[in-house]
């Protein structure tokens, strides 16, 4: 039986008790739905005592399934308000599933300020340590100092000076699979800030002695559906440019069809995107001596990380991703790719997400604040957003208050959290989903770039997205999209393999109901939140400004935008 | 706790057992599909021993819900190949309730052909009677005969001859509240030759002596939040145009508009629908003595059914329903109210669907079989199916068959269903409904028809359709639609109604993901069954002849009628 560890940020206490009953079956973005729906008031301030934060596994933790071991994080989000689920590869959810813990919660504020760790020993011991003395101490010296204490093979997951200063872009990192950089992030919607408003500095796991076995229905179907499953991801595999080159193979066609932001989604295009491009990454690879398929979790077939050095081969990030990419770089017009990854690392470290620092950067640009492409320029606010300065403060508030304060026209933002690197205007159903998601502009929620709906026009778009949103859902449950992407051909199997895990009916519909239920719930909870269809909107200069690069506007009508399932 | 009766024809024995778990907090549509996804092989023959018979009530029955006694009956359907619920009004589901009984489920076939009857005593003693003598023996004459022996408050579901003879356009008939009339039907789909295959004539359930009374979680919550429910539905009844007038209201906007089908779905315009219209068809019943406003089931505060009298003031037919005067009338050219009137009762007694009939008889007459508008011919060919001629056999097959053997050209059928009264060309989102209901062409399973989706072009229509789609899932399982569409400005007391009856969350998320569920569960079970995306398409002559009457032609691409929440 799985467990779930309470822990209690004012009373101090952690509790280990089993599973709830109603999320026993549950993992990831669908247990973090339910769990938030029942549990953490809709209406409730997200840095005060009502917020919780909730820390999971997927569905199929514990097994061989391959990418099984993404970690989800939930909580309300300082900086859409509502619902947040934010995922992130890395060791964290296999070691937690090595303790048998599906689950933490953690519940309440200190009485008084301070700074504090979850441990959870070898022996499965799971305290609060007093981390005074990290105050201030920026992810990489504290993974550092951690695997020093407590071994190489332990998880971390931690927050920044960003999180501890309770900023809205503030992220939380969690460990890669045997390098331990702190350069996998559950990034977006300022989550690591409800980690500051409770004192909790980090959860750092070490392996078990024993570890957990995980209990099946029927655990000779499961391995057979498992092998079938990581069979056919394996194969995929082969030929997806994310695992041959990594998520920067999106740059060239990005850049070629005037998806790429450029210059703060001006619709323009930026002729020197190569140089960004995918060559010019696994040149500079190549030539630092650093490498890329990395899995960043035990047991990934697909190995989309990488490690990347300076020309010197000296290590500046890894985890070194498309969306880092084009916001830092022609969304602020720069070409530099290693000055890109100075700008990764530095964001990494303090515990930001790149996409909206990027995102804010590119604002300040456009308004006047720095110069465009301006790096020295860029390592400077980032470093005011380290140090903590008044602008730097502004900055950690997100792109829409940055843009706000300096009367920046084009703001970027839905549900005021920044876009990741897609034009909507050049990728409608990505638009679609940016508007619609309810975890505001998320790419990650339904991206329809590559997908052939073009010949259905913007009505094809929207399917897609609609489609892709429910999808996401579930994958987002169980596993990295990343590997889902391959298992389109046969999503029959994860009903199967739910039926060997749990009993019940193997049919696909109960997968699919998943990710239904999913939606309709974090729908549920934003509209309990306050939202209304207006917040599911993109920003006006979308659907009047054309993009330069293709004579597109983003010319989806508010029907258009609404979601099946919607009947309020 | 409610009952289930399961009901062995080879056996020809009647088990009374407690609800099954899977199916205890569903009811109507809801139940059926999850029913049949587990427990009826999809690839069955439809008239063999494997395929099963479910009737059951809705999720509110027993309580002071309005409309809460709708009745459903499932299968596999003879005429769809697929999954059918189908279901009716009447006092069928009332005295289930009453009984404590909330499903009937029928296995397997007779050793030997006979005939028997399902009785459920006032003693809520269920047995099987020979019912040899019944044989051939039509509704009307059959419905009287029960009353005069069980007493007027029993409650009768029966088959006429032509589910006996297991025509493909069997219906099975439901005596009306108070007048005893077998006058509500589960008309489409052909569950009537299930019921002939198994040798089933009747269920007919007599008025307890003691009424069963339903359990609650919050029973004080569930009376306020009904009352609440039930004023907001007779308030709204006040104004609507099928409490005020009935179904027949549609013909008027439908003719004016093209949507009324006229010459087998020509798509031309009836210049004499005002001859069958709302105004013609009130000052008949006024003439004839007859009335409307009349409930097909206690407690109902809509009232949507009606008596209709020859001008002697002779009883013709009740129930005469929209979709009955258009098929009938316009779709045959015919403008005669009073011959259409003997046309629904002439197949309310046999037993088949008014709209698989009549649209069978357009078919023969755009064939040239018979004259356009020749209403002895209509009578003739009536009796044909009636008497079962060679002829009249064929017309049992339904109009897809019909049309097949006589060449005709045009024959308006999907998933060898036909299309229920309007024009796919002149009502788009009703047209993607036909095409994409698991159902085949099914006016109820998301009329999107009056809804003002009209700027959004067929984007809107799609969406109007897919939402509809699930919301009719949702509605079939708890209420009449006719009282459902009051409730939408207040759907969230839906979900507070669920927990003050079951428990758990009054989230209105709960009762969405029912619908949900539902049609994602039928639309697998047809997949099960062999159906493919080709069968979600209408006939090619919607794509390519234009209606004469609009000058549309169904322009609503392959991507657009795909449904959000198909992954395969």
């Amino acid at each position: 039986m799985w467990s779930k560890l309470t822990v209690n940020m004012k009373k101090l206490t952690v509790i280990k008790d089993k599973i709830d009953q109603d999320l026993a079956e549950l993992g990831g973005r669908s247990l973090i739905a339910q769990y938030m729906i029942k549990r953490i008031p809709p209406q409730c301030d997200p840095l005060g005592s009502q917020n919780r934060v909730v820390i999971c596994t997927g569905i199929f933790a514990g097994t061989k399934l391959t990418t099984a071991h993404r970690l989800s994080i939930g909580s309300k989000s300082p900086l859409t308000g509502g619902i947040k689920e934010s995922n992130s590869g890395g060791n964290a959810a296999y070691q937690m599933a090595n303790q048998g813990i599906k689950m933490i919660e953690v519940l309440d504020v200190p009485e008084e300020s301070g700074l504090w760790i979850l441990h959870i020993g070898a022996d499965g011991n799971a305290t609060l340590k007093d981390a005074a003395i990290y105050k201030g101490c920026n992810n990489y010296e504290f993974s550092e100092s951690m695997k020093e204490t407590y071994g190489d093979a332990c998880a971390v997951i931690s927050i920044g000076c960003a999180g501890e200063r309770l900023y809205k872009n503030a992220s939380i990192q969690i460990t890669e699979f045997k390098s331990g950089h702190p350069s996998r992030a559950a990034a977006r919607g300022g989550i690591a800030a409800v980690f500051g408003s409770k004192g909790l500095k980090a959860v750092v796991i070490e392996e078990p002695v024993k570890k957990f076995e995980v209990t099946y229905v029927d655990e000779d179907k499961f391995k057979k559906v498992c092998l079938q499953l990581n069979k056919v991801i394996a194969e995929g595999a082969k030929t997806d440019p994310f695992s041959i080159i990594g998520t920067a193979a999106t740059t060239d066609i990005s850049g070629a069809s005037g998806i790429l932001p450029v210059d703060n989604f001006s619709g323009k295009f930026f002729c020197d995107y190569e140089k960004v491009g995918a060559q010019a990454f696994l040149d500079k690879l190549k030539s630092g001596g650093g490498r890329n398929r990395i899995p960043c979790q035990p047991g990934c077939v697909v190995q989309c990380s990488n490690c990347y050095n300076d020309p010197n081969g000296n290590y500046i990030t890894s985890g070194f991703e498309y969306e880092t990419i084009a916001l830092f770089g022609p969304n602020c017009h720069i070409s530099d790719l290693d000055a890109i990854a100075r700008m990764d690392r530095l964001c990494d470290d303090i515990g930001v997400d790149t996409m909206e620092t990027a995102n804010s950067i590119a604002v300040c640009m456009d308004a006047g604040k720095i110069e465009w492409g301006d790096i020295p320029a860029v390592m400077g606010l980032l470093n005011e957003l380290k140090e903590g300065t008044e602008f730097g403060d502004l900055l950690g508030q997100g792109c829409e208050a940055v843009g706000l304060q300096l009367g920046c026209k084009r703001i970027p933002v839905v549900k005021h959290q920044s876009m990741a690197g897609y034009d909507p205007r050049n990728t409608k159903g990505t638009g679609i989903t940016y508007a619609t998601s309810p975890m505001g502009a998320d790419h990650t929620a339904g991206l329809t770039m590559g997908r052939a709906f073009d010949d259905a026009g913007r009505t094809g778009q929207a399917y897609a997205s609609n489609k892709l949103q429910v999808a996401m859902c579930f994958a987002d449950s169980m596993m990295c999209l990343f590997a889902f992407a391959h298992t389109v051909p046969v999503l029959p199997l994860l009903g199967e393999l739910m039926a060997a895990l749990y009993g019940g009916t193997s049919e696909f519909t109960r997968v699919a109901t998943i990710g239904v239920t999913t939606l309709l719930t974090e729908r549920g909870y934003n509209q309990m939140a306050g939202m209304t269809a207006q917040d599911d909107r993109l920003p006006e200069f979308f659907y009047t400004d054309r993009s330069p690069a293709t004579g597109s506007v983003f010319d989806i009508n508010d029907l258009e935008l609404e979601v099946l399932f919607d009947f309020g």
